[in-house]
């Protein structure tokens, strides 16, 4: 059946939405393909839900070749199940919930490992069952803070999410290595640009992980890459640690006078000032800065931390929330002060951590402050600062942490030289889990020996309404979006451009002939000008476009590359079978029946 | 690609699960096709959710037939539309509510009326708009007071929801006719009985309903047909008003004693004995029983409501209830009769109700209860009853109210004779809803004449998980699920019941052979009996079972029906074709790429 744009369910936008950030939510609006009803909460319309659908086919036919098996679990969960692995608590703000009718709580499901583990405990309970792989395509909810970008980081959005169960880690590593492969195939397929990076586990939990991102400057991660290969979410990367120094022979630690140096420049200047060094002068680099914030854990417990780093570095709050989650960092406020009066704005210095007066206070620091490196820090008083302060003489912290900023031209922990930064979306995270939830809830099968062994996991994420932003932020252009063939809600637009009425008796020919031959079509059959006409086939981006007007006297048509913007005139006989070559002839076209 | 049973993530159970109340439930959860998460809350495992997309498939194409556009609405929606339309409030303790949060308040989607207005506001403004149909497959939420019998009333169910929008009455029509046809075809396909009844729009509002019920024992709705065709859910039942009597002429009212008789039998008993009629003893179908009821709004106000019916039938809440909607029946307690103390329990009569002690009571009465009909009723005194007491002499109601109950036998409406009674699993209803939602909302375009019209609106619901268990009750029998071809998981399952490895290499290549020729085959290949390879496969209910066991080794396989139990041997090399004929051969056989 041909669709004809006087009956399609949509209007094109000659205006912006006020609240569009990105390419891809001012074009999927403006072309018709999504409305918003709500912050983060979007109905797609017909030609949208083409595109969702078909990223969906593409999902569907790359999880059943690694024999990924389909099944569909509730979005409304009670709440027992998140409360036995503490993420009923862990996820905050960010989880809705609800009570029923008799007052049980429930939640709307933002991942479902709980209720897999649960599914699979009450099924399997043999080492034969095993391996396992299930996934779903369903909707999930978070309550975002910043629901932004349209359907890029929505609150209600649809994901492809699957679950490996194995007996051992080798059999994780090969459903893991699976759901990477398949994951590669997918995103080909997709036809966008991404990388895959190492990735923080966060609330997840769970030993290894990778992120696929797709590469957009409007993309909210940042990740890095190295001239060698490596590549990291930033907040994974690791910094590389430099050796331990010896101690022996290094300069003794003395106080000296800094007044009115509460910050790292002023006391850079300062120092220059009143303590110059010989061979070199003072710079931020040689200053150890000491931040005080506070961890709000899950169970509300404020906890303070202080986070020491080179004082040429800021601490990355994306970093630092990374490495504390699921705990959130709050500011060390005045009134924290008050209750420890041994910190002294603007002086903190590693000395007083340990001590009595400032007992409980945990002290992390930037993993480049290693064993033999001196520093210029506070010296707990006002206007004094300690200079030749080594680290593992002078003072011990608790621990490193991954908390300041990195920056283009690091080096790289691979050692392959300076890393460059860049920007993704998150298309797709995948997870090696380990036991953590299988031991919470129980899942256990008895192995060949008859013994009872906790099953590992894995959790494989696709954001599928989100891929159809990501697609549309990568491929459109400054006239509109821009589909490639195995996403386009119809392979070709046909525009009836002219007023005789042979114009769209042909048009309308071509169109039935090219559905009859199983392309799907567009027939733009309205009573609008050309102009109209050509400007709502570029907003809304199928592949081909038609035009049947003018050159209709002649005896030409003409075929458009949506994305090359190549036009070509076509004799009227050849038209069919030029535009089938076109559809057909792309080595991507692989559309079945979409029913 | 086969599918082995081996892998399939499928249990069967010998034993019926302990909440099973209906024969779908009981084999949906044995066969291993759903599993309970919470009340009314259900996963569905890799073969439910083959049957589950097999339903939407027949649904969509049906839709599509009929021009319907598939859209796809949130299901998580802000208030301030159900706020608009009064459903908010009106839904009740069977709305899931919830805050996000920043506080704003939000609901889970039992139908989506508002949401479409406004899309269609959004985007539609003139007359050369319309007509239009959208429609949706979505899960939606009902926290119903008592989720039972597995997904055929859950509080998580995939609906499918269309809605119509026409300039005038005509075209909603128009678009109703056509809805309605589209359904007979689809629940002809989904093969199983129904009837199409006359229905109460309860919450809904609107002029005309019609919900279309699957012929079930197990069914929650009850309906009535007549010998002439009239068909109505029990709700609707319309009872025949006897036509008004002269008054002329009939005998004056006079009170007597009538000491204990505070219940319908005693009161006859009593009348019989103290005031005998000489043609014939009085009966229950004599009197006129009053029973007084409170109706709960849904602003929380309460309103006492007395009904007046025939003394031999009970009020029938389910029709009462349907009347009063969105208002709730509640009983009349002891404190509302201490605060109308003109109601003397067990004797009211109409006779106190247009006084002024009894004020802002509201009486309604059964249609029999006509003008120029005689009762015995109350008297409003202890004790005492009022004989001959004349509707429209001797008092006059507020109104008519369908609350008595129907029984079979009762006359139809129609005047073709008796009424039968039968139940049913509501399975679509269809809604000529007029302008409520659009006047609500705001929903108006402009029509030849510039000026601005409301759009005219039809809705349109079908149950999609509830049919799969439709179907499931309708068609499994007493050893398991029985599934027609069009909806079936697979078409074929092939048995590998014997020892050696020819049977097992055999009944792989045929099930291969299968598989290529685009059959969706289950290759049984489990070790195990045959008797349970036998008892899974009808508990399964795969229309086709193929058995290669002991035949193979004097050349035969056997091809079982699933529905008729009928076995045929068929020599090995006619096993491939014999199966293709069997699966092929049925006309409705028709199942387009399932990706």
């Amino acid at each position: 059946m041909i669709t004809r744009l006087s009956e399609l369910f949509v209007r094109t936008l000659r205006e912006d939405p006020a609240d569009a950030e990105v390419p891809s939510h001012r074009w999927l609006v403006r072309a018709g393909y999504i409305r918003r009803v709500a912050p983060g909460i979007y109905s797609w319309l017909p030609l949208g839900y083409k595109v969702l659908r078909n990223v969906e086919r593409v999902i569907r036919q790359e999880m059943e070749a690694i024999g990924a098996q389909e099944v569909h679990l509730p979005a409304l969960l009670p709440r027992e199940p998140y409360e036995a692995t503490g993420r009923w608590t862990e996820y905050g703000p960010n989880l809705f919930r609800l009570q029923d009718r008799r007052g049980g709580d429930y939640l709307l499901g933002p991942t479902h490992e709980e209720i897999f583990a649960l599914l699979v405990k009450d099924l399997y309970s043999s080492y034969k069952d095993l391996p396992l792989s299930l996934y779903q395509i369903q909707t999930k909810y978070r309550d975002e803070a910043r629901p932004r970008a349209g359907i890029l980081r929505g609150r209600e959005f649809v994901m492809k999410d699957s679950y490996s169960f194995d007996l051992d880690d080798a059999g994780l590593q090969k459903s893991y290595d699976l759901h990477r492969d398949a994951y590669v195939k997918i995103f080909n397929r997709l036809g966008f640009s991404y990388v895959i990076v190492s990735a923080m586990s966060g609330a997840m939990g769970g030993s290894r992980s990778e992120e696929f991102l797709a590469i957009s400057e409007t993309g909210e991660d940042t990740f890095v890459r190295s001239p060698g290969g490596y590549a990291a979410n930033v907040e994974a990367v690791r910094t590389p640690a430099p050796d331990p120094r010896p101690l022996d022979g290094l300069p003794a630690a003395h106080v000296e006078d800094t007044p009115g140096t509460p910050t790292i420049e002023t006391l850079v200047a300062v120092a220059n000032e009143r303590v110059p060094r010989s061979d070199r002068p003072w710079t931020a680099a040689d200053t150890l800065k000491n931040v005080v914030v506070v961890l709000r854990h899950p169970d509300g417990t404020r906890e303070p931390l202080v986070i020491g780093l080179p004082g040429d570095r800021e601490v990355d709050l994306k970093r630092l929330g990374a490495q504390v989650e699921p705990a959130e960092v709050e500011p060390f406020t005045e009134d924290d002060f008050a209750d420890h009066p041994s910190l002294v704005k603007g002086y903190i210095g590693p000395g007083v951590l340990g001590t009595e007066s400032a007992s409980g206070l945990r002290y992390l620091v930037d993993p480049r402050v290693s064993t033999g490196t001196a520093w210029v820090t506070g010296a707990d008083e006002p206007g004094r600062h300690v200079f030749d302060l080594v680290a593992g003489r002078d003072f011990t912290p608790d621990g490193t942490i991954e908390a300041a900023e990195v920056r283009a031209g690091d080096p790289s922990p691979d050692g392959s030289g300076p890393l460059q930064l860049a920007r993704g979306i998150e298309m797709g995270h995948i997870f090696q889990l380990g036991r953590k939830y299988a031991e919470a809830l129980g899942l256990k099968v008895l192995d060949e020996n008859g013994k009872l062994v906790t099953v590992t996991m894995g959790s494989y994420g696709i954001g599928v309404s989100r891929a159809v932003a990501a697609v549309a932020e990568n491929t459109c252009d400054e006239r509109g979006l821009v589909w490639p063939r195995e996403l386009a809600p119809f392979d070709v637009q046909v525009l009836a451009t002219g007023k005789g009425t042979e114009v769209l008796e042909f048009a309308t020919e071509l169109a039935g002939r090219l559905d009859e031959a199983g392309i799907a079509v567009l027939l733009d059959d309205r009573k609008a000008s050309p102009g109209v006409k050509f400007a709502d086939a570029e907003i809304m981006g199928m592949p081909t476009i038609v035009v049947v007007g003018r050159g209709l006297a002649d005896g030409v048509v003409e075929v458009r590359d949506r994305r090359t913007g190549v036009r070509t005139d076509v004799p009227v006989a050849d038209a069919l079978g030029e535009v089938l070559t076109v559809v057909r002839g792309r080595p991507e076209f692989d559309r079945p029946d979409q029913l």
